[in-house]
Formats: structure tokens, sequence, C-alpha cells
């Protein structure tokens, strides 16, 4: 849990197969990740030492995922000063409506960046992480760009199927 | 600010029009109470030693009122285990929508008990505060019960006007 | 179904599979409790026997669980000045939208505390209600402190697994 | 108040606003009605009453009005089996949704008919009461068919007004 | 299909399943029905000469149930002033919130009367209409409350399951 | 009313405030256009008529502005198969989301194009008929082509205001 | 991939389920089209060339589906004048409800047709080009009146089946 | 309009009230910026002009606002690799809501970076492109970490003024 640049934080181990696809993403960049769970509700002295503590220890910026009434991205952001990026993680009965507006309704004063519902939402949050620290690190701006090419070009390839019969 | 029953704190002065119907409520049943700006997401080290200290400064509940993300209920709620009352504010674009998902949709373990938007929230958390420490304060209780009486009488008596041309 | 300090009642059988979480979390503290069917709409005399005898048998709070166009919670606030606890029951077709709103939208002069849609809702009511007693219950406020301490170790202990192949 | 065909009843005074239009039109056909105040939440005991002894008064159905967690309807329909007829009124946070969705999904075994939000559904809840009714009453049918005439030929006669620049 | 009270109408033979419910209802009360397929859309013509023609066949009311862009309710109420019941069938990607709205939302002067989405809104849509035709029928009358009667006591007869271990 | 390529019909004079700006945009490019009052709930028989005789009498395609439940685009399009174009026009509570749901979740089998809520769609329904017609219509397709570019024109040449004082 | 009359565009392969049934609604009228995956959002690039081309190549419209943040009917819509048809895509969290704003509520200026979500909008954005194309094609038009005689006798040849036993 | 860090678009000068708090927060914290009116919809090339170059102008981030179908944040970041931070513009019917989802619910490769509806959302987005910057110059950071402390104090001093008369 040294030398991360992104901090990967989540209210519970149920979010992990969301935030995971996070990690995932730093880890195809080569950026340096830690992952923890760290609950505002159930845990919020350890929120309060993970926030003071992200900029000394040398994160870039902290990923939070969280579902339903879902305070940690905000809580986080309120403590640190770190660019916070938050990623609404789907809820069984609002499908994660409840995540996203708990997440992106923020008052002027603390911002939270937010992402889509779910794994495209993790995904995005990790490659917004990497554009931020791009900016400093050409190295990084290139595997971006190159990654970004090469998702293109996937796209272009793509090939639908022949129409099916009905 | 001392021997106050029951706290009523909000994110901001902007709240106070709605959750000033919450003291005065307290006020008509003569229960002490107490209120402040406490911003979750501004000052969280206030929320903090707010909520820590609540139960020992006499504090029987707390009343919380936000809108939008609205995280301050949750947060007190996962500090202290007072019971919280949260009161979602009327955002102006989602119209509190935002701020009760972000209130009611609490995990399993840290719970918050959720009231109606705006005015009529702010007035039954009150009511609900007074039902509880009621139970164990019979002349607050016949208070109630006056009040309860009183409710029905003056909607029993009330007379709709004569119908009017169109 | 004698000396409960707790009645938890629901419109249907079919509402138990929420509800017994409530059951649980109050047995895992040791609190009497008791549990019915109780349908505002299908058995509207027992809802009003039901509401007007709680108090004098004993009961300190009703849990009251329902889905849909959900009436009992509020219908049973309007009878008892006991502290009821919605939970909105997930329903089919709106996920407990009309659930969350029936219940929690009450107008000003008869509250309901309202507690997140399905179980995470039920076991939150279970625990506001522990909040409640405890404040004159000096064992069982142990025995929530406890309970908070252990949950918050275990989010604490949580660990989640390696990155797996995508 | 007596020898009315059809009951208007409200969950407050506020509500007459919106009610009146179903006065109104049932005024506008001849049908004889009576309107009050009673409210489920404040007044349990005069709901049952109400509904209770609708049928022996005379009264052929029932047209309730309420907003937000607006249970007045289908608590009326829990205690009589005489048509009720519900009107979702605007709420000021929720713009009547709270109310349409607390009323029109009742569970199955206890029926209310629900009409539009707001004016346009006291006038509808009237006109279906008219037409309910009409079954039975051949000149009651002779005006809501010549209603229904005369709303077609004004419809029909309208005229738009000349393109003004912009 | 001759001498049928009630008809009940819908937009394709997949409502079916939702709408049968409704007709094993009457069929419990023994009121004569008929069921057709009648889509507002495809076969306007037969809509048409459906409801102009539903009066003179001696049916009592309508019950029409549609998914999605649901007119088929609102569209027979604009062609015959018999009372219309209208069902909201539970839709694929909007759940039933969009059909909902198409039928509850009409204009004055045009009532539709609502039920819940699905099934409990076809069984309700029955029991309206049988309890419609009730109050010029003492038997059906009987009937009715025998079925009211017998609902209360299945559900005060209800017992839940003992708590199962978590 | 003859000779016009573009039918304009809304379900009451209240429309006409957001449906003129189709009208207007239509003489904008020199479009023939008839605009009328026809209802599809109260004129059923109009609303007939109307749509059998649109392609016998010349018109190209067909606007429809309804809010609320509204049928009319929908139902216009079950009786002709010219292009129809839907605009949802704004309701009151809802803010024509009850409008736009209404017209736009239209079963396979019978389309209609959806605009967005309010005076926007109706501008892009004329614009939209517009290049449906320019296909056969190279001096219309100039126009339309010098209205894109002037409309770039006009965006980039759109100056922002100096900061103001807070 | 030359001589089509209708392009279907796609953002990704994982839209084709939806999409095939507008091809297959195209084949069955033997109109001749084209589909690709252009996405708006990857290939930004091949999405202008495709639209700047679209008409020279003698489309005479597209169809664009998207889910999510759909961007690609409103930025084919922006580039070329041709009319474009979008087909919002069921999404997984939001059900489609974001892929149909992100499609419907364009500026005025940019008009883009907008249909139901998943398969029946497919299959009517294809029914929408048959109806646009078949204004100047008689042969083509008489196809389209088949078709739609066709569907309206298979609803009235439509039997239900038999009540089976509860 | 040259050697701004930060780059503000909009749609149209309808969106400059709430973007203009963007300017000005960065304006406070001496940040250079350019605001200029983009729009995706009605000026494609500008669009991409401007993404293209933006990262060789020297700009660190791009703030977009929009709304409605607000696809500008998205389609700008689908040309540039910087960051981008959408600002969900208030629309007139919806209320930002569709703008909100236009925006955030991006798919999987191209992020963007979502603030609150409105004022609240124009200020944190440049809040956020200052976090971003600060993280390579401290005194850009010192500044920050100020604005924090104050806002901090600023909410901490914030007194609520005495219960008035009902």
């Amino acid at each position: 849990m040294a030398d991360a640049s992104v901090g990967i934080i989540m209210g519970s181990t149920s979010d992990w197969p969301t935030m995971e696809h996070a990690a995932r993403t730093l880890e195809d960049f080569g950026l340096a990740w830690e992952a923890e769970v760290v609950s505002a509700h159930r845990t919020p002295d350890k929120l309060y030492s993970y926030a003071e503590s992200a900029r000394s220890r040398g994160l870039k910026c902290i990923i939070a995922g969280a579902g339903g009434a879902a305070h940690l991205p905000g809580m986080t952001a309120a403590i640190t000063d770190l660019p916070v990026l938050g990623v609404p993680v789907e809820s069984k009965a609002l499908k994660g409506m409840d995540s996203l507006l708990s997440i992106v309704q923020m008052p002027g004063g603390i911002p939270t960046a937010t992402f889509a519902i779910g794994k495209a939402g993790a995904i995005n949050a990790a490659l917004f992480a990497v554009s931020m620290i791009a900016g400093e690190d050409p190295a990084l701006l290139e595997k971006l760009e190159a990654f970004r090419r090469n998702q293109r070009d996937t796209v272009k390839a793509a090939e639908l199927p022949p129409l099916t019969d009905a």
C-alpha cells in the first residue's frame, strides 16, 4: 500500500466486481494503484484517516465507488483536496439512480467528478485518472493516445453478423 | 447551546426556512432544542465533533436537514448511535428527489429515519422526536395526545367554501 | 404475542422475506418482538385495533412494511402516537419507488420514519428501534455500541480478492 | 348533507381548488353531491364512519382527492365496497407523482379508480361518476350524450389565431 | 360473444397473461364477460366499431389493457360514454410507467378510470366493475361483500413462518 | 386549407403557443401548411376523417402536437400511412414526461417520429418535414442548406458578455 | 455497401440484436440498406465522414441506434441534413431512459426523429423510412399499404386462449 | 483568448448565466481561462477544431456545459484526450435530468467527468480544474487550501436567525 498514484476505495467488498474494472484499467496503463474497502458509514474514522493522508502518501487522485445513498466520494472530497472521482455502483432496487444522484449533486464548494453507473463508470474513472496524470507524463500520454487509436481501430474493424432469419 | 434534548443541524443557512419548522414544532411542545449549521462537506471536522459529543451533551436525537447530495444525516448517523432523523430539503433542479434518495437509501447497518421533502418533513421529524421522547415522559405524551386531538378537531371543523362561479 | 417491545406488521405474507430481517436484527439484540400480517386495505379493522392497543400492550414502537400503494405505515401512525417506522418493500413493476413515496411523503402532522427500500430498510428500521430503546436501557446501548464496533472492525478487516484476468 | 348521490372528500381545505372542479361538474349535470374534509391521517375515525355509512346514506360512489402520501382513496375503498374514484392532487415538490403512485398502485383485492393529476382528474372523476350513474338513469345519460356532443362541437369550432411575428 | 356485461379488450395476445386475471375475477363473480384483441394502432376501425356498439350490445363497462404508448383505454373512452377501466400492462423497458402515464393522464372531458400496473390492476378493474354493477344488483352485492369478508378472514388467518437461520 | 404540404394538428387551442413554432418554421421555408385543432379524445370522428383524407388532399406529412396522455400522434399514424411527426407539449404537472412517453413508446408496426418536449420539438418537427420534402425538391434543399449554414454562422459569431461582478 | 437507400449505424456490435430488426424490416420491403458500426465517441472521424458523404452516396435517410449517453443520432444530424431517425437502445442500468432522453431532447435547429426504446423502435424507424420513401415510390407505397392491411388482419384474426385454472 | 489553462465552452449564449460561475471561480484562483460558444449540433466543425487543437494551444482541461440532449462534453472528449469536465445545464421541461443523463452515462472508453446540474456544477467543475492543476503547482495548491479553510470558517461562523413567529 505504498507508492501508488491512484487510490481506489469502495464501501463494501460487494462493490469490487464493479470497481475492479478501474483497477484493471490502471494496470493496463502501468499506473500503480491501491484498493481498499472504506465505508463512509461503517468506518468514518478510516475514511478520515485515508483521505487526510492521501496526498502525503503520494496519491494523485482517488477513485471512490459506492451504491445507494452513496456518500463515500463526496465525503472523501470533503476531507482531501485531491481530485476525487466518483463511480455510482448499480443498486438493487433503483438501479443506481440513487447512487448517481447521491454522488453528482454536490453543493458548490466541494467537487466530485462523477462517471457512469457501473462498469463503464469504473473504466472511465480510471481513464480519466490516466488523462489527468498524463498531462505531466509524456510516456503515459503516449500510452493513452495509443489506447485511443487502438480503440478507434477496433471499432472500425468491427463487423456485423449477417442478418439471421427472424 | 446546552441542555437541549434535540439537536437540529443543517448544511447551510439557506436550509433554515425549511428547518425552522422543526424548531418551532419542538418549541410548541416545550422541548429544549439547539440549531446549528454543520456542513458534511465544508465542515467535516465540525460534523465529527458535533456527532461524537452529542450523546454526552445530553441530546436524545438529532434532526439533520440537507439538500441535493444530502450526506449530513447519514454521516451523522455514521458517527453517533443516537437516533438521527433526516429531512430532505427541496433542491432547485430536482425538487428534492436527489435529497430524498441521498438520505433514505442508507445501507444496512447505519439507519437514518427519513421524512417528507421540505416543510412537512421538518415538522414531522420534530413530531417524531416528540413521540420518541414522550415514551419516557408522561407530561410530554399528554401534550402529544392533546396536539393530536386538537389537530383532529381542527380538521373536523374545517369548512369548505361555497362553490364559486367558474 | 405479549411482552414484546417492538411490533412488526406487514401487508402480506409475501413481505416476510423482507421483514424477517427486521425480526432477526431485533432477535440479535435480545429485544422481544412480535410479527403479524395486518393489511391496511384488506383488514382495516385489524389495523385499527392493532394500532389502538399498541401502547397499552407495551409496544415501544411499530415497524410497518408494505409495497406499492403502501398505506400501512402512515395509517398506523394515524391511529397511534407511538413511533412508527416504515419499510418500503420492493414492488414488482416500479421496484419500490411507489412504496417509498407512499410511505415517506406524509403530510405535516402525522410522522412516519422511513427507511431504505427492501432488506437494508428492514435491518435499519430494527437498528433504529434499538437506538430509540437504548436511550433508556444502558445494557442495550452497550450491545448497540458493540454491534457498531464489530461492524466497523469487520469492514476494516475486509480484503479484496486479487485482480482476475479480464 | 343528505340525499347526495356522490360524496366528495379530500384531505385538506387546500385540496378544494382542485376538487371543486369535481363538484362543479356534478352540479352541471344536476347530480346531488356533498363535500367534506376527511383526512385519512388526521381524522382516521371520521374516515371510518364516513366510509362505513356511505352506502346506507345513499351515496352511489365516492370521489376522494389527496396529495403526497395520498392514502385517502385507498383507505376509503378498504372500508366501503362502493366504487371509489381517486384524484391525485398536485403536490409541491414532486408535482403529484407521489400522489399518483400512492393512489393507483393498490394491491389486488381493493380497487381504486384513478384519474389524472389535478384539475383534469377532478373533472374526469365527476364525469366518470356521471357515466356510472347514467347506466340506470336515461335522463342523465341524455345529458351526458349532450355534454359529449357539445364538447365535440366546441373543439370543432375552435379557431387558431393567425401566426404572429416571432 | 353475446349477452356479456363486461367487455375486456387488449392491444395484443401478449397482454392476455395480465388481462386473464380480469376475466377470471369476473368469472368468480358469475358476471358474463367477453374478451377480444382490439389494437388502437393496428385496428383502429375495429376499435371504433367495438366502442360504438358497446352500449347497444348490452355491455355495462369496458376493461381495456395496453402497454407502452397505451392508447386503447383513452380512445375507447373517446368513442363510447360507457365507463372505461384502463389497465396499464407492464412494458419491457420502462416497466409500465409509460403505460400508466399514457392511460391516466387524460385531459378533462374524457375520463378513463385507471388501475395498478399489471396483474393487480387487472384484478382490481374487474372488482371495480363488480362494485359498479352491484349497485343495481343485490345478489351481486352480496357476493362482493362475501368476497371482501373472505379476503379479510384469509389475511387475518395468515401465519408467518418461523424465523429461519440467516 | 388546401394545397398544403404539411398538416399541423393539435389537441387544443392551448397547444398553439407551442405548435405555432412549427408553423412559423414551415413558413420561413415557404412550405404551404395548414393548422387545425383535432382532438383524439373529444373529436375522434374528425381525427379519422382528417387522417384518412390526408394523403389524397396532398399532404406529405402530418405534425401532431399533444400533451398529457397524448394520443393524437399515434392515432393519426394508426389511420394514415403518411409520416407522422409527434411533438410532446409540456404538461402542467409532469412537465411533458407523460406527453413524451405517450407519443414515443409506440408498439412495433405503427411508427411515430418523436421530437423534443415543447418549442424545440415543434421547430424540429418542421425542420424534419423540410428535410423529408427536400429530398425531392432541390430548391428546398438549397434553402435548408442555407438555413444550416446561417445557423452555424450565427453560433460562431455569438459573443459572450464580459464577466460581471458576483 | 453501395446503392443503399437507408443507412443503419450503431455505436457498437452489441447494438445489433436491436438494430437488426430495422434491417430485417427494410429487407421485407425490398429496400436496399447498409449497416455499420460507427461510434460517435470512439470513431468521431468515421462519424464525420459517414455523415458528410451520406447524401452523395445516395442514402435517403439514416437510422442511428445508440444506448446510454446516446450521441450518435444527434451528431449525425449535426453533420448531414438528411433525415436522421434515432433508436434508443435499452441500457443496462437505466433501461433506456438515458438513451431516450439523450436522443429526443435535441435543441431547436437540428432535428432527430426518435422512436421507442429497443426492438419496437428499430422496427418503427424502418417502417418510418419506408413511409418517407414511399411518398415518391408508388410500388413501395403499395407494399406499405399491404403490410398495414396484413397487420390489421392478423390482429383481427388473433384468438385468445381459453381461461386456464388459476 | 491565448495562454489559457482552462477552456470553457457551451452550446449557446443562454448557457452563460450558468457557466460564468465557472469562469468567475477560475478568475478567483488566478487561472487563465477562455470561454466560447461551441455547439456540438450547430457547429460540429468548430467543435472538432476546438477540441483537436486544445492540447497544443496549452489548455490543461476543458469545461463543457450543455443542456437537454447535451452532447458537447462527450463529443469533446471523443476528439481530445485532455480531461473534459461536463456541466449539465438546467433545461426547461425536464429540469436538467436530460442534461445530466446525456453527459454522465458515457460508454466505457471515453470518460467525461460530470458535475451537478446548474450553478453548483459550474463552480465545482472549476474547482476540480483547480485541484487537478494544483497537483503540479504548489502556489495554486496553497490558494486552494486557503479557499477550503476560508469556506470552512465561513460555514462555522454562520448564524441562524432567531425563530420568527409562524
